[in-house]
């Protein structure tokens, strides 16, 4: 009866493939950063997805591109926080593409940090408390206490120049009256990295403008147009472009939307949890952006890691960027 | 040996568990949409979540609570926009809060439909073709030509009453003048309903919004504070509030941030497939919200179906709304 | 300058999509069972997932293929179970395989109900009242108390005819002793639905024999190679065969790997959470089995839904199967 | 009407938390594997449970547990089979727990390296070409080819000394066979670590034993009993016990099944990609096992990181055990 079977199982294959040995780290040699990471290329799955992460935010660097950064609010309430405003320190980023809950935070952490907490968490008892969750980091509600008392003193001036403004001159002014070297909005204030944050009102800084507005004497109010025209003619001005998304949602979706314009980004690298089979824009993996011409179509010019970003955004920015 | 163990093994329990026996549908009855679904309360897991939900959402129309409906845009990719219509048509929803795919996509289907398609497909060879992937479905280019004229015409009255707008005005006057009973922006605007979407720029609306400001005699702008203040205040007024959230981001996130000021929304149903472990705002599960206050912490007032909507949502509008 | 952009924003296509149009179910007409699932189709991602499925799955049927179910344990910790044996009942299964908590939980459950529980919960706390947890399903440990008696019992007739047994032999004759028509292993008995189940020992039914085994006066044995030639030339010898893998794990790998020796499945349907870019078995889409000659390349003849299987299989059944 | 909101909004909070602050890596310093790693304990989300996993595989070593090493196959097709190797070559390993696909591929190897691959590829014509796809690793069908005339000669032998055997002998006399330092089952044959692997059957060596036992001239088999009891009496025996679980599935639950036995594992570390609301055992968390006693209830004695593991286990290993 198994000669029927022979075939099937042990079909011929004088195949030879020109491809790299999967081979990973032996722990024989020398154990640093650069052998570790190094391995990854050939490990396998996720592992070789950050390698040629690397490799792809190198080369974009080799060709002048530039780069814009995007990420969730959720990394600013990470310790991603630091990695990111040493990014634009150092200049490594030239536009930054963010949600509401990254200025919100940003700000609060230049005077109070946010505290270690844990995922199982009685979240009643917790409320009680005055504490907020945010996955196992806590916030104690006495930083929005200070953050409201500090925004209204920055409005009064900001919103004197004139009533109507764009997010990239709140994230700018408001860098501007930062005093922390591990601020992301002080940096990138410090370093004409414009941050385009389009829905502003979606977080506390929200609730502030809105309860600011309640007593103002004039109508202020946020305009996104044109941050949004700013935003697409720098690309189009633009010799090479570079994405790194770290994570995704509307920043991602903000940086793809307006490379469109120019023909594409040139390079991209997504750090991401989502779930292709969703549809989601948040789950589609750069592939799919190629079919709406959003990325280039070019040689291994995209990849994406899936993987939730505060594990492998330290190694992918310590190995692909000087400092 | 085994005598040490058994303790372990087969610890005392003389505890007597007063909840419903785990028991699935057995095939021996009526096989129909109601009968199976009610056998979804006691088969556990994701199940029990989508009958606890059927459950929330009846007791949210029973109290008579204002019923704020959030999505992300892929809802209206796919067949769940005539769903939503639906919703809005019968009066079930007070509120719809998206991102601005929506809007763009709602329009465009009601002048020409979307096709399935593949996700597996040679991505620049449907960049050739010109044919856009969202997961499987496909979106002829052809249906942003179309767009762009449509809205030209439609931007002309917009920004001639006032050159700056918001987007619950631009979702409303667009609504107006579609003809297609399964729209949801004609929905909305035929039955009253504000549809919020604070980063309207972020899809092709905004880049048409971007060419006509391009060509525009006045300076055009679109202002968010000012629907900030109305989702706000509306909520406060309201005396009881539920929430529906297909998928997450910034619309789920809206509707929680803004039901804080009333002191938290009075029930809940994510549907979801955010993971929980990234510490984002899209993972984070109702509990989360309690602890921010954005959610009440009543009795069994909230529950987070895990799965991708429209597997599920179907069902859900089936069982817990009358039509 | 935007005159460049244009044909970035708005490529040419004049391609003619053949395809249906993507609707989704609008609630005007008869809502039922029928009507609500025969929208999935044209819905988009998943739910077209679905429909797939339930078309492969009759088509499996006309086919008169050889239908493999297999299931990994907690399908039968929850209410599948009872829908599992409903198809084993009425004939529509041909081969089940799964893992040992599947043979253990159901034995239990003809004598006492699982009972519902809570995802948070206490651990410590349920351990200190001897309650076991398995997702918001609970077990008291009473159960197991039961079952080992039940067993032992049983052992010794099984262990009696001789010392060395298979996995298949014990489902058999263990599922001949049971008085329950809601019982997998009863039905599979009754109806010669052979069960398959390699690694017998990692489960209670494994902590038995082990206790069993330590007092018993012969050297008794579970022997695995022999169930293993039978599910190979069963497979061998069959005219179709379908897969219907609720779950991953081992028995979805058994199933795809011995119809290897045939030259692959003809229909295969996977529902599945696991994750593809983990590069691991559970999270391998059908697609990757055809690489390896385990499913058939043939016209749509399978398909995954990325879906918790409660959820989506007793609509599966419900409109595939014949009741 | 804002003065109603603010106790919302702003609730009191003299709450002083005594945990860490948040804090990352701000790339000022010495950037090394060490300085990086450090800082993930304050960096949150998935980072913390990897700094949690490291300094808990460090109190297992100091607290001279016996090391259960669990693994999926998938571990052993990728490069992380050189890690395990290595773990068991400087005797940090104990117990290994796997599926048979480890071993096919382990000794697969020995012989000939697989080869780097890519995730889309047509599947079709890597079937023509002999290809076997694994994720991004290719394997051609030559392996399977050679591995067969392998395994007849090892057969012979094998089954010569007694027609029937166990998983734990067939590893331990195949990895005394192999020639190759980064090998797993050599180095647990030369290190006296035990490999269990109940479901011996589901994979290619389950394949040449069938093929093997067609014309072999005596019954020979595997059986599993004997396994399960040796491996629940070591652990008795065991002062302490920890767990390392690489993926999920039937040795993760092996492990901490028999560790039931002795009233817990007394430490814990999980990496997985499993979804917990899919009430499977690959997504329980460890707190589930707290429930059914299979891990001790301490003071932060186990974590999960929820991550694909070659992007973590490197760093785990290279930050845990000294080399
Ligand atoms: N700390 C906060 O997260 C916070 C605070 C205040 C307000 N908000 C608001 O909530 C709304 C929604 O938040 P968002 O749009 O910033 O993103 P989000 O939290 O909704 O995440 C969007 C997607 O990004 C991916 N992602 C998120 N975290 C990731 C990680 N750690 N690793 C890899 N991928 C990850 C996932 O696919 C996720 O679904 C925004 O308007 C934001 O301003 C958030
Ligand atoms: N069709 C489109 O998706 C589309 C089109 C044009 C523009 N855009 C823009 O892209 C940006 C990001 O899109 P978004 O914010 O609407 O959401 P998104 O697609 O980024 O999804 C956000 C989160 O919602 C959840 N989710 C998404 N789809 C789900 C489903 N089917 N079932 C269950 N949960 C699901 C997931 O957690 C996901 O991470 C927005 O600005 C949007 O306007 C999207």
């Amino acid at each position: 009866m198994t000669d029927d079977s022979r075939e099937h199982v042990l079909p011929d294959s004088d195949e030879e493939l020109e491809t790299a040995d999967v081979e990973g780290f032996d722990f024989t040699g020398d154990i640093t950063l650069d052998t570790v990471l190094d391995s990854y290329a050939t490990t396998g799955f996720q592992a070789t997805a950050l390698a040629d992460a690397i490799d792809i935010v190198e080369r974009m660097q080799d060709d002048e591109a530039t780069i814009y950064l995007t990420c969730t609010s959720n990394i600013v309430s990470s310790g991603l926080r630091e990695i990111v405003a040493a990014l634009i320190r150092e200049g490594h980023v030239d536009v930054l593409i963010t949600t509401s809950g990254s200025l919100t935070e940003d700000v609060i952490k230049t005077a109070k940090p946010f505290k270690m907490g844990s995922w199982d968490a009685d979240e009643a008892e917790l409320r009680e408390k005055g504490i907020n969750r945010l996955g196992n980091i806590y916030v104690p509600s006495d930083r929005y206490v200070w953050l409201e008392e500090y925004l209204n003193d920055f409005f009064e001036d900001f919103f004197a120049e004139e009533p109507v403004r764009t997010p990239t001159d709140f994230a700018a002014e408001l860098g501007a009256t930062l005093d922390d070297e591990n601020s992301i909005l002080k940096q990138a204030a410090d370093n004409d990295v414009p941050v385009f944050c389009p829905a502003l009102t979606d977080a506390e800084v929200g609730n502030f403008l809105y309860y600011y507005r309640q007593q103002a004497e004039e109508d202020i109010g946020i305009e996104i147009l044109e941050d949004y025209e700013t935003l697409i003619e720098d690309g189009m001005l633009a010799n090479k472009t570079g994405l790194i998304a770290l994570g995704d949602g509307v920043p991602k979706h903000h940086a793809i939307m307006t490379n469109l314009f120019r023909g594409g980004a040139d390079y991209a690298v997504y750090v991401s949890t989502g779930m292709e089979g969703d549809g989601s824009l948040s789950g589609a993996p750069p592939e799919e952006a190629v079919s709406w011409g959003k990325i280039k179509n070019a040689d291994k010019n995209y990849t994406q890691v899936e993987a939730e970003a505060t594990l492998v955004v330290p190694l992918l920015v310590a190995q692909a960027f000087e400092f």
